[in-house]
């Protein structure tokens, strides 16, 4: 080694995190529950690209998501004919795009889950990163899709939610159709502007919300109806007893009882009929949901949101495909947990070894590899320690990656130690099994 | 739906691929193997960023790889004092920069695998995309590591390959430490570019090898004696008859049969010692890898390929940080088995459905959903078929996705359909278990 070498000391790149080993092996385990969820429901994996044309992307009109666009830092001459790619910002438009391409590949009403990165180069913050992974599900059917499916899908994200062990999940469930039928009834047409403030209320006091809507040229008498409505929180019954001002209210009514009705199996606290919950965007058309963490109070924001869309494949084919998803915003959850309520991770071990065997010296190196394969072949992870070193090392070793159990191969038969009591007593490795 | 809408057709972007449903059901069952296999070892899992800051990839000296930079659409002012990004190239750079970073949180021998998508911006052609998946283990260990784990790892390699059913697969191993001690031996200095020459043995006639030899300044002699011993492949046997020239040419004998005959337990297609395999990186000190699909002939490319190096992680730290890693070119496989012999990919049903539940009219909707939540409790996969339409359509859906059973809800009790013969007949849920 030459003591003259020139270091670069990386630094972490803020919006970017990784995790060390012990974090990894969390979240694998939270993959794994949710993919798990997500198929004992029959939905299939899908991967789009992390690249879309920045056409694509922006499709549905000018995106307010901050796109990173990608390009060679090599280029060549006539590369400039290549299209402008840049990375997803989410993977619904990805998901609209790969439906209307392969659209006569697929299998309708098409059932998928989609669990990647996304890139926004938005300020970081708790639960805001650059790059983060999302858990997606959609259905998507061709003409018309059943409202069966705006209940099964909160039913899943429950499940997928509830699974990870990270205290109260609750799913705040509306439909845009109630307060749309409102404001018709009104005659108040920039739904837009209207659907956007109520989606500040839970962020801002009801003064500034008065003000803003009076700002938008309503009445203190239309107000005061919306804000009524907004203010209307609870289980199926109540969501019945609403009054509808016309058909379109009470569409939206009826869907929502549907819908809060067939979830009647979940704990009481684990779904809500809320009608301040509309969502931001433009292309939820019924059902919309939020998901909030009671457990964790100081964070207010939803980690899992989603709705009905009648037509978001539309602008890439001429078909009419309506479909619903959610979205679990798998690294804010992750990232507000790990500030905010660490214990609730169960972070655990370094490595997912069960065993460690152990060598005194290199001539006892093939018995060692041996019975390694055979507790391998029985189910366990298992590692070799090959440093031939001084004993206290791979006790180390051992202690500080957690792993439960070290194997000492000796000249008749197997040894094996418990690390959680420091019994140590001969064993048949052929029959120890997982 | 207005017939004015605008479509924008989207197209594949090349050297971006996605998979149907049904393929990516094989890639899931690829990746799930390895895994399992890597960590049956007790190594860990680690990601990184997508993005390096520039600096971190060129750290190494100048890079051949095409890297795609980064950059923000709507940049704000003072986003320039932002380090400048780019998307990884591979997995080795982002894993030495991560140990280097967090040197103090591992423990040491440190075992990770690394399972992500890396770019470079390459002309695409079969087996080589822009956007792709590589499989990668690595120990790494502090001061230095035992030639065990240069063994160690085609053992693992071969397991997890062997295990993806893509026919015989073979690992070719040598030593770098061999032809650098017999180029000592000859006083030829500049070592760089004879390894570039033997790297391409391959792919040139022996005349061409010839001259470009020559070109280097070798006398006949040397060049008879350098492609001597490029050609020799054999087992453990084979290479320790090699007559050593000097001391590191022996190192290299004693460490490549070391290698071998720790791998003895595997088929003996499986392995093989094979001095022309060199590699093109500068960083490899012993032990190099390469892979063949022995039964796909007309691909002749490494499919999985590595070797120890002595000191990756020094331009991040001021430690000495030998390592042994090998990569699975996972995407590069994929694609070579999907153009050349996609019956070996085994592509099958088109979800991960077991069970379909359907229900002729709505108000059976809350017994097909309990049956369901039942059923999946048993441990199968089970989608209920929401919508209510005529008989024939989820029989056709069934047979698309080629869903195994239909369970029927009926007034007294369930109903199954065995798709795979057609038999029906009444089922106990309850006692129906996967």
């Amino acid at each position: 080694m030459s003591d003259k070498k020139k270091i670069y000391k990386p630094k972490p790149i803020s919006g970017f995190p990784e995790w060390l080993p012990e974090e990894r092996l969390v979240e694998q385990r939270w993959f794994d529950h949710i993919r798990k969820t997500f198929e004992s429901y029959g939905f299939c994996s899908i991967e789009t690209p992390s690249v879309e044309e920045v056409d694509v992307l922006l499709a549905k009109g000018e995106v307010d998501k901050e796109i990173y666009a990608i390009e060679r830092i090599h280029k060549e001459e006539g590369d400039d004919k290549e299209s402008r790619l840049a990375l997803h910002f989410d993977q619904t438009v990805p998901f609209a795009r790969y439906t209307a391409q392969h659209f006569n590949e697929l299998v309708f009403p098409f059932k998928r889950y989609q669990m990647q990165r996304v890139w926004r180069g938005e300020r970081p913050q708790m639960g805001r990163q650059r790059e983060f992974y999302q858990c997606d599900i959609d259905v998507i059917n061709v003409d018309n899709l059943s409202i069966a499916y705006d209940a099964e899908l909160p039913a899943i994200i429950y499940e997928a939610l509830d699974g990870l062990d990270i205290g109260r999940v609750q799913l705040r469930i509306s439909n845009r159709k109630i307060l749309m039928g409102l404001l018709e009834s009104m005659d108040i047409k920039d739904h837009v502007s209207i659907t956007r403030i109520i989606d500040k209320i839970e962020k801002l006091e009801t003064d500034q919300i008065n003000q803003l809507l009076k700002d938008e040229g309503l009445s203190g008498e239309q107000v005061g109806k919306i804000l009524k409505l907004a203010k209307i929180k609870g289980n199926a019954d109540v969501i019945r007893n609403i009054e509808a001002e016309n058909g379109l209210m009470s569409d939206g009514i009826d869907e929502l009882y549907s819908v809060l009705d067939s979830l009647a199996h979940l704990p009481e606290h684990g779904v809500i009929g809320d009608l301040s919950i509309v969502r931001g965007l433009d292309y939820y058309t019924g059902t919309v949901y939020e998901t909030q963490l009671l457990d964790v109070p100081q964070f207010t924001g939803s980690v899992c949101s989603g709705g009905r869309y009648d037509d978001l494949a539309g602008g890439f084919i001429n078909k009419h495909l309506p479909g619903v998803g959610i979205s679990i915003g798998f690294s804010r959850l992750f990232d507000v947990l790990r500030q905010t309520n660490p214990d609730k991770l169960g972070i655990g071990p370094k490595s997912p070894t069960d065993i460690l065997v152990y060598v005194e010296n290199s001539d006892d190196s093939p018995k060692a590899n041996e019975s390694a394969r055979t507790l391998r072949a029985n189910g366990f992870n298992v590692e070799v320690y090959h440093p031939v070193k001084k004993w206290e090392k791979h006790l180390k070793y051992t202690e500080k990656k957690q792993i439960p159990f070290i194997c000492y191969p000796k000249e008749s038969g197997f040894e094996r130690k418990d690390m959680s009591n420091g019994l140590q007593e001969p064993v048949d490795i052929k029959e120890w099994k997982k």
